[in-house]
């Protein structure tokens, strides 16, 4: 007697109000038996906190807590070891509730294949167990909506950037794009502040926090003193051509 | 007596599967009683498309059509002013909908302020009428959730081009990025693929077309042949650090 296989399915949140899951993420992650997230150890989680009130009763919730976060510079072997390590037992977990013939809804900021941590576990289940994605709206739509503004015009270049990248290489590329969207602000503010000077553009530059949800703020960066790090989004919006 | 006046709502659909709406998108969209969209003269239009089986009945519907796309070159600037009036005579009757109290639905397919032809209508309604957008799934996480693929890890930059800019600067933007997005493909593929050979990346490159829709199909770019222009979206997946 062969049990059915379960589902893992990466579910994309969208930028932090529940009404922006879309239908198919709403149903599933209502749904679920088994619900799974990333969070820092000690923080409740931003995907976690997206869903709160949603899970059914007597859902089983599975935290996966990152090793290391900043404590260890990336460039140390030691980061890349550890968080493989971990990601291998976060995908042995999965693989084995899937087997066991349970779905589990992994629950996903933004969305799942837009430099998201599920593409780790997606890239060691696949080919192994069911994984199916359901695309969500991306954090750095939700900034762009938080300004009011259109990103993209006519043949507009979007460059999207993390703020970790070296500042040379920041400034360069800030320089040769229309619209430009920077994620991964973090520790690397003052850095990316000094690229958009470099670039000459600091008048068009925004900063949007915690976009689309109750504590939303828009600020213009010339403007900005202190930022949320983590869920801050730098937008420079295009200016192409438009009837 | 004043009337309380109406709210335009650009109502970002997504990429096309009609559970890939966003909840707040479902709602907006089922109980409009007056819903616009755009398409090109004869066709159904692809958002409209979308909300098939989903409108109220007596919904007041207002297809905005083209009056030009591609019978004029773009440079021609009989082109603009004939898409300017267009915009402004299609601004009007939504203003006069909403000072006379209505709400209104503007379907925008992806997200409204992402290349959407809504950003014509926001940017003169602006000031004048309230005016709400809803985010949507763009169509290129659409295409990517197609692909089956991570987009961007780590650090990778993203570059998203229209097709529509010259060989020689696409060829360049391709060369210069981690990973892509080339929207607007259609009339542009034979320039879009030799571009793409200049660069020297052929073997990464995907075409989707009519992602998350029944009709989707994901092919490699050396292997593709006949195309349907106006839906398909040119990917290369980015590679970057991933423990």
């Amino acid at each position: 007697m062969s049990m059915p296989i379960g589902t893992i399915h990466g579910v994309g949140l969208g930028p932090g109000a529940q009404d922006l899951l879309s239908v198919r993420a709403d149903r599933l992650v209502r749904n679920a038996r088994h619900v799974a997230f990333f969070r820092k150890a000690g923080r409740p989680g931003q995907a976690r906190r997206i869903v709160e009130g949603m899970l059914r009763p007597g859902a089983v919730e599975f935290a996966m807590e990152y090793p290391v976060t900043t404590e260890i510079p990336v460039s140390d072997p030691a980061y890349n070891a550890s968080l493989a390590r971990f990601y291998e037992s976060c995908t042995e977990r999965l693989g084995t509730l899937a087997r066991a013939g349970e779905d589990v809804v992994v629950l996903c900021e933004g969305d799942p294949f837009f430099y998201g941590s599920f593409m780790h576990l997606y890239a060691r289940l696949a080919g192994s167990v069911p994984v199916a994605v359901v695309p969500g709206i991306t954090g750095m739509s939700g900034a762009w909506t938080a300004c009011g503004a259109p990103m993209t015009w006519g043949d507009d270049v979007l460059t999207v950037l993390t703020a970790t990248l070296p500042e040379e290489d920041l400034a360069r590329r800030i320089r040769d794009t229309d619209a430009l969207v920077v994620m991964k602000i973090g520790r690397n503010l003052a850095k990316l502040r000094r690229a958009v000077a470099l670039a000459g553009r600091e008048q068009e530059a925004w900063l949007v926090e915690h976009a689309a949800m109750a504590e939303q703020r828009v600020t213009r960066l010339c403007e900005a003193e202190a930022v949320t790090p983590y869920f801050s989004i730098l937008l420079i919006h295009g200016q192409g051509r438009r009837p």
